[in-house]
Order: structure tokens, then sequence, then C-alpha cells
């Protein structure tokens, strides 16, 4: 039954909530291709996922991954947790040994951790041919490793690995291994799509059957002590939010995801996309009080981090997430937002913006310029001219749409009649050599004539290109008269080739992105080459820096 | 019900066929921030768009457009399809105007397009308030716009815009405008999650009801001439790939999507990954014989065109969908690949990677030296080398996939020990100069020294920016003792920054096409700059061209 808003029962005081929100980031996550964590970069993750409000914070597999080791000996005295509680991953104990005296069953104890999650395999074809054991030894190192670790004193989740995989090609024994998880004392089993193949209905059928021969309640009613049952999904058929969906409605009280989506292969279940649709579409209440407001700002956070740049796309979370292209909604979108969004966008900590190209109109325009701080309500002339301008541009290969610098100075060009007025540049000139033949290396310098606070200034940078050395020839000719420009950064750097027909003779555009530190912010140069096109960016991007940093023309 | 095999009734000879795969990454991908697609682009992308085996190509919205209008004048000489149809997208008629009157209902006709897909509000809401019109009003314009249309040969289907969040206010009116579209001769009225918002359930629930309450038969058993009922999703919600997939399995026989899911805000529905799906998982049959196979090259190559980076973890054609990091499976994968795979990757074209490696990166290999004409069969030392060569390469920056010559010069100099010497290059130098200030031109030259013919040549060539000015001081250089260079004409030329994090410090790849008028072939370079990578490409370029013109070292 298909519910829109459905509260849960509100929990007392005693009893522990009601569905898990368990974070794999530091473990699962950390497996995409070109992420690479250190123990310090774990330690800063980890309370911005907790300030996010999850329930659990999976933090590696110590014993097996040194790196590991230390994150959770650190963890202990370094973190202060107040949402989640850390969670250490491994695994059941080898074939033929007992739990108490299985190396890696140990280290788990010995992280600490006040919950251990075990990955076993739930699918016979992986006991057999990977592990090479019985079918029934597997069920016996599942029931012994969570019977100890409980004893121990431990919550214990037992991941079971290959499960939607194993209960298709033989769901008693996949089936058995959740039932001896459960009996030995696990407080959730997760049913992993390992592969992730699943498609949301087959999941949904799985889940709801499980529940009915194993007995085990639907998660929306469970009671302290009810076994619960989870979902790890992987995205490897595009389905894994939708999977695990699909879960929670059959039952499941515990989703398994990272943020971001980070995983090996196509990643995990995106654990904000799946907590944010479960909030705002479901009325469930999942994190803490105000903690979806903070997920943009968290997502970022942990994508600076992790040094991977974040997917403009993302649902929820994303740069582009809300931003408007079409003239077809722009006109509407002043009118009534909430006819454009599926949701409120500042209810995740994200903004609606307008994106400027050759398919805006006026009312595009005058909102991109409310957003930058003009205000042209009555301008029709201004906002006319402008318009018209960026289509003009547009034909001619700019883009505003991913240079707001370039177009907050068009629109002040537009608006005092002229660009603010740093400098005069007398000329410019690149030269790149290659003075020797194939193998040898080749050098740029280039040289900038301008003239600035009432001198003429001649400097030559060199770098390794032609842009790079004007990026710095520039700077140099600028930063007695300018100091504040020592502060800028050149971060991102797009060439394009536009009209790729003509070969050579086309069109070259340039992007650029700049930091001070504290902010970016993006140009756009257009010309019959790079270095004309990259010219056009830089001086933009010193002009609009000057003019933001609040300094006067000198 | 959930079926895991379930095809399709063969299409007979004269019927239609029952599944429409509808590909608007011209149209609705195109509104992508970022996204900036010339006439010769979208010329580019129809043809693998074709080669793919969708069944409609969404060109684009002639008139309202004027890029668009140019498109479909220009794809009636020069396109040719063989498995898909061009469509021309549009709005229903303005209110209070006839259709035959509406100027950009005329237009859409003038595009010459067979088929044309409107948009039309399809939610109560919209059309009150966006429009500013009345509902009946509105369904008159559905009405009129398509009556109109059909009375002139052309094949309709409608865009119900804002569907599911019209349906769910007022079911009746969104109904109405269904029954409307068919009425007046729409072939598919495809349902429009505009905002993105919908979850899989939910949709499958109203597709299932509105189904049997207008009378429209299950696209799976659906006969030429029955209403087919389309799914247009967004991924706002992370869903849209299995808000398609519920769609289809509630019964429509209609699905509308982008390669590599380009879209607004977070994106179309990935087409590619609903098709795949469908095929691999559900046994449809829904493009050429032999066309899942092709769509990671596919992929790769409309975002070579598009110049948006690929998605490593897209699902089935990203770089890292099926590459599997060290420890818990790499020993089982050796074994079993079955096992950790959702599917076998070559069955989209892709690779395995990160396993014994050597077997499927060789194997390729092979195959494609033989596809060039070398026969490396009992040759396990170049194939080795080869291999290595370019995984060493492309890790650097290269990318042997769009750059055939480049790679056939890669395996004559493994196979032959050197690359074909036709000259040798002394030194070669560039000057890009601005003598004036802002508004005046910049001049390039370039001058290159070289051995050739036993002399020692020095040529200056100018042109339009220094990789124009290198390729004139080149072909200068070589013509007197190389007359065969004169043929040669450079078409194409890309340029991306790789790893763009580190800003003007990055790699610089450049891809150039060249042709001599019969055929034509592509050809790469790598440098910390453009002037670096673009004269490597370059010079493989002309000995290439050499090469295969059977000429020898003078």
């Amino acid at each position: 039954m298909t519910s829109q808003v459905n509260p849960l029962a509100p929990a007392t005081a005693s009893a522990p909530p009601t569905f898990h929100v368990y974070d794999t980031t530091l473990r699962d996550g950390a497996q995409q291709e070109g992420m690479n964590l250190s123990v310090a970069d774990k330690l800063a993750i980890a309370p911005l996922l907790d300030e996010l409000g999850v329930g659990f914070i999976e933090g590696g597999w110590p014993g097996a991954i040194p790196k590991d080791t230390d994150f959770f000996s650190r963890a202990a005295s370094e973190l202060t947790l107040k949402n989640a509680v850390l969670a250490a991953f491994g695994a059941t104990r080898k074939a033929g040994v007992r739990a108490a005296d299985d190396q890696q069953v140990r280290a788990l104890l010995a992280s600490q951790a006040p919950v251990i999650t075990l990955v076993a395999k739930s699918d016979i074809r992986h006991a057999e041919r990977a592990l090479r054991t019985t079918g029934a030894e597997n069920l016996a190192m599942i029931t012994d490793t969570v019977a100890f670790l409980v004893a121990e004193g431990r919550r214990v989740v037992l991941d079971a690995e290959h499960f939607f995989d194993g209960y298709r090609f033989d769901p008693a024994y996949s089936r058995a291994a959740v039932e001896a998880a459960f009996a030995a004392g696990a407080e959730v089993v997760a049913l992993c799509d390992t592969n992730g193949g699943m498609l949301p209905e087959l999941v949904g059928e799985i889940v709801t059957e499980l529940r009915d021969v194993v007995g085990i309640p639907d998660g929306l009613h469970a009671q302290p002590g009810d076994p619960l049952l989870g979902m790890h999904a992987h995205n490897d058929s595009g389905c894994a939010v939708a999977n695990s969906l699909a879960a929670v409605a059959a039952g499941a009280a515990h989703v398994q995801g990272t943020v971001n989506g980070y995983g090996e292969r196509t990643g995990n279940a995106d654990l904000i996309t799946v907590v944010a649709n479960l909030e705002l579409k479901q009325g469930r209440s999942l994190l803490v009080d105000g903690g979806l407001q903070e997920t943009t700002r968290i997502a970022h956070a942990i994508s600076e981090i992790t040094n991977i740049s974040p997917y403009a796309r993302q649902p929820y979370v994303g740069a582009s997430a809300f931003a408007h292209k079409a003239g077809l909604h722009a006109s509407a979108i002043k009118v009534d937002p909430d006819l454009y969004q599926h949701i409120e966008p500042t209810l995740v900590g994200n903004d609606m913006r307008m994106l400027i190209s050759d398919m805006a109109g006026r009312a595009s325009i005058e909102l991109k310029g409310r957003e930058m701080g003009f205000d042209l309500t009555d301008q029709g002339d201004v906002l006319s001219r402008v318009t018209n301008r960026v289509k003009d541009d547009e034909a001619r290969g700019y883009t505003y749409e991913a240079a707001d610098a370039s177009f907050d100075l068009l629109l002040r060009e537009e608006i005092a009649g002229e660009r603010p007025q740093y400098f005069r540049v007398e000329s410019w000139r690149t030269i790149v050599e290659r003075a020797g033949g194939r193998g040898t290396e080749a050098t740029a310098e280039a040289t900038v004539k301008l003239h600035a606070g009432g001198k003429r200034i001649v400097k030559t940078g060199e770098g390794n290109g032609p842009v790079n050395a004007l990026d710095h020839a520039l700077r140099l000719a600028l930063r007695r008269v300018y100091p504040e420009i020592e502060a800028f950064e050149l971060i991102d750097f797009k060439v394009r080739i536009l009209d790729t027909e003509q070969g050579t003779d086309a069109i070259t555009r340039v992007l650029i992105e700049t930091t001070d530190g504290a902010r970016s912010w993006s140009t756009v140069g257009v010309g019959p080459n790079l270095i004309e096109a990259a010219w056009e960016a830089l001086t933009d991007s010193a002009i609009y820096g000057l003019v933001h940093a609040g300094v006067s023309a000198r």
C-alpha cells in the first residue's frame, strides 16, 4: 500500500529507534575507484555523518586493514558522537576454527566498537565455490561468530552477502542463513544485493516472502527486541535507491548506504537520496531534527575531504538539482516555484538556480540578476539590452550559464555603461617552443604590458603552457598595484572548440574557475584561438575578483 | 507479475514495433547545465543513436530555437537513418488561436519530421496558472493541434506534462487530457513526471489505474493502431530508471530517455540503463540485433561530442561499472566471474577490469589489431607489450578508443620496433601576440625546422591560432618532399583538459580528425599544454596519412 504520509509511532524514551539509517561511506564507500581515505580523513568525515543524524557509522575493517585498526583506536579517544554509534565491519570466523580463536574476529572485539557487522555467505554457491566449505559449516560459522560476539556484549548486524542472487538459486539455504543469524542473537540481518543486479519489484517480493516464512514483523511496527531486516543495495541496474525503498515498503527497518553514493563499480545506494525520499515523500522521521536541511552542506563537505568531484546532477544535493534552464519554465517559476519543483530546495539545504542561456527569456534574466544582487524590476531597457546581448553572445560561442562572474560583469557593463577599469592592457604575447627533437620538453613564456596605478608595467611569466604562462604574467603585472590578486588562484580550466567541423578555424571557448580561498567564481572567454579566449577569461576573472574584494581602481 | 523472461510476440513484417525506445538526448538532454550542442554536434550524434537502434530521435524544437530549425533543415539532406525516425518537439497551439494559424505549430510541420511530439498541460493547475487559460480551452488546444497534425499526415506523440502531479491533484482532468489526445488521433501519450518527484510504486499504480479507466490495452499485447502509453521520467528522486520500469510493468509501451541520462537538473532517465535492464533482465528485444553490445562505445562517443566528462560509475557503460577493487572479490573473480557480476560486461560492450585482465585486455587488442589488418595470432610478446603500453598510455591521458590512427602507429611501432620515419623534427615554436589594446586582433605564427628528403627545411606558417599556424607550418615544411600531404585536410579538433582540479597544471589531450577526401582518420596527442598535445596529434596524422597513401620515406 502506498502511503504518502505515514508517521512512525513515536518512540518512547527507553525504546531503541525502530528504523536504522546505517552509513557505510567509510567502509564500502571507500572501495570506490579513486578514493583513498587516510585515518585523518575518516576522523574528519565521521563527525559530519554524526551531524547528519545517521544511527550507525561503519568505520572500516579493523584487523584486516591496518589503517582501520588505527581509526578505531583513535576514534575511542578522539571521536565524540552525539547521534550515531560506531560499527566495525568484518567477516564470520574461518571454516574449521572456533570464533573465539579466530584472529580476525578477535580484532573486531578489540576495536571496542559497540556494533559489529559481519559479512557472511548466504548464497550456497559462494559458500561452496568461493569459501570452499560446506553449506552446513557456513551456517555454523554464522551461528558461532554471532553468538560469540553477542555474548561479549556487542550488538551484531549480519550482512547476508549475495542474498538475492542466492535466494533465487536456493531459497531454503539463504533463508537458513538468515534464521541462523537471528537465532544466534543478531539484531539485524541486512540483505545484500552484492552484484547490484536486482530490480525493485523482485526485491519487494523476496523481502515480503522472507518475512512471511521466517516470521519477521513489519519493520513499521517493530518492537524493541524484534528481529529487523535491512537492505544493502548497489547501483549496477541504476535502481539502488528504488531497491532500498522497495525493501522498506516490504518491511525492512534498516537501510545501508553511502553519502554521495560512493562505492565500488557503480556505487552503493545514495543514503541521502533514500532518506530524503522516506522523510519528504513518506513522512518518516529518520534523521535528527533539522538533519535533512544540512544534507547539501554535509554532502559537499564530505566530497571536499574525499577529493572526489561532486556530481552536479546528484538528486537533492547536487549543484544542478534545482537549476532550471528552459525558457519554458522560467516565466512560470517566477509565479509559482512549487509548480516546477518536486520539493522546496531549502528542505535539503539546497537552492533554486536559474541558468542563463539562449533558452532564457527576460524572466530568467531578471531572476538571475536578483540572485546576484541586482534589482532590475523596473529597468525594462536594461533587461532588454541584456537579454539580447546574452542571445548574441551565446550565438558567438559564449556560455553564461557556467560563468556567473562574466555575467555579473556584463550586467555591470549594461547598467553602468562600462566595465570596471582597474588596468589598461597595451599588449601581450606568448611563445611556446620545443627547441629539440621528439621527446624533449617544450617551454612556454608570456609577456604582458599594461598600465595600472599610473605606471606602465612589463612582466614576463613562465609556465607549463601558454595559458599557464599568461596567468603568471598577468599576476606578476598586477600584484604591486593590486596585492589582493595574490589571493586568487586558478583552480579549473576547460576548453571547448565550437563548430568543430571547421577544424582549427573554429571558435574556441575557455571557462576558468578562480578561488580566493573563501568563494570561487567562473569566467568565460571566446576567441579564434585558445590563447585569446583564455586571455579574456583571465582578465575578467581578475576584474571580478577585485570588484568583489571591494577594491577601487588605483 | 515479475517475469524474468517474457519475450514480446514477434512483430510481423507489416506490423509496427509494439515497443518504442524514444531518445530525447538532442532535445530534453540538451537542457543539461553545461551542454551547448551546435547543429554539427547534433548531426554527429544522430547517426550514433541510429546505430544503437532507438526507434525515435527527438531532434529539437524547430521554429522556437533557431539552431533546431537549422538542424531539421540540414537533416533532411544530410542524415540517412536506418533504424530511427526523426521527431520534432513543440507545444500545442496557443490559447484562442486555431492550430492551422499558430506559427509555432506550422514550424513543426515545416521541419518535415515524420513524427511530431507535442508537450501539453495535463495538470489543471498548470493550465490555469502557467498558461492562464481554462481547463476546457487547454483540452481543445490538445484536440485541435493533434487532429491538425494527424490530418497533415504526421504521427503524433503527446507529452502529458506534469501528468503524475496533476493526476494526484485532479485525476479526472489529467485523464481527460489523455483521452482528448487519443481521440484526436495521437499514437502515443507519454506520461511525464516533469518535476521528477515520483516513486516507482505510485507510478505503477497510476499507470495501471489509468489504463483500466481509459481502456488502454497492456503494451505487451498492443496491436498496430492501439493507443500506447509512454513514460518520461526525470531523476529528482533518484528513481528515473525504476519509474520507467514500473510504468512498463504496468503496461506502457514507449519509454523516453537520454543517453548518459543527460537532462535538466538531475537529468532524464538514462535510456541505455532502462533498455539494458529490459533486454537483459526481462528478455525484451528492443534495439537492433547487436545494438546492446555497442552501447558502451556509443555512450562514450556521444560524450566526446557533447564534451561532457563521462561519469565513471554509470550503470552498464561507465568505465568503473565492472571494475573490481582488490581484496574481497579478486581471488574469487579469477575462478568464477559470474559469481561477482550481475551480467557479462561484453553484453553491453564493456570490459571487466582488474582481474587476470591480461586475458581480457589481450583478447580485445588482438581483435582490434586484426580489424586493422595486423595478424597477431602467434605474437604473444607483441600482444603483451602492446597491452601494457596501451594501459600505461591511457593512464597518462591517451585515449586510443577515439584515435584509431594513433593506435595503428602504436602497433607498427611495437611490431617493427619503430614508427615510420618520414621526417626528423629539429624544433618548432609558436608565437601568439596581441599587439594592441582590447578589441584589436591577435596574430599567430609558427615556425617548424625539420629534415626530410635529405634536406633541412625551415618554414613559418600563420593562422588564426597557434595550432592552426603549426598545422600550416608543418604542411609547408613537408609538401615539397611529400606532395601527397596537400590532399590532407584537418576537419575536426577537440581539446580536453584532464584532471581539471589542477587548474592550468593539468594534462591536455587533443584529438584531431583528418581527411584525404576519401577516408578520414583520428589521432591523439597528450601533453602538459595544448600546443605540445596538438603537435603530437598533427605529426601522427601526417605519418599515418603517408603510410596509408603507400608513400615511402624519401
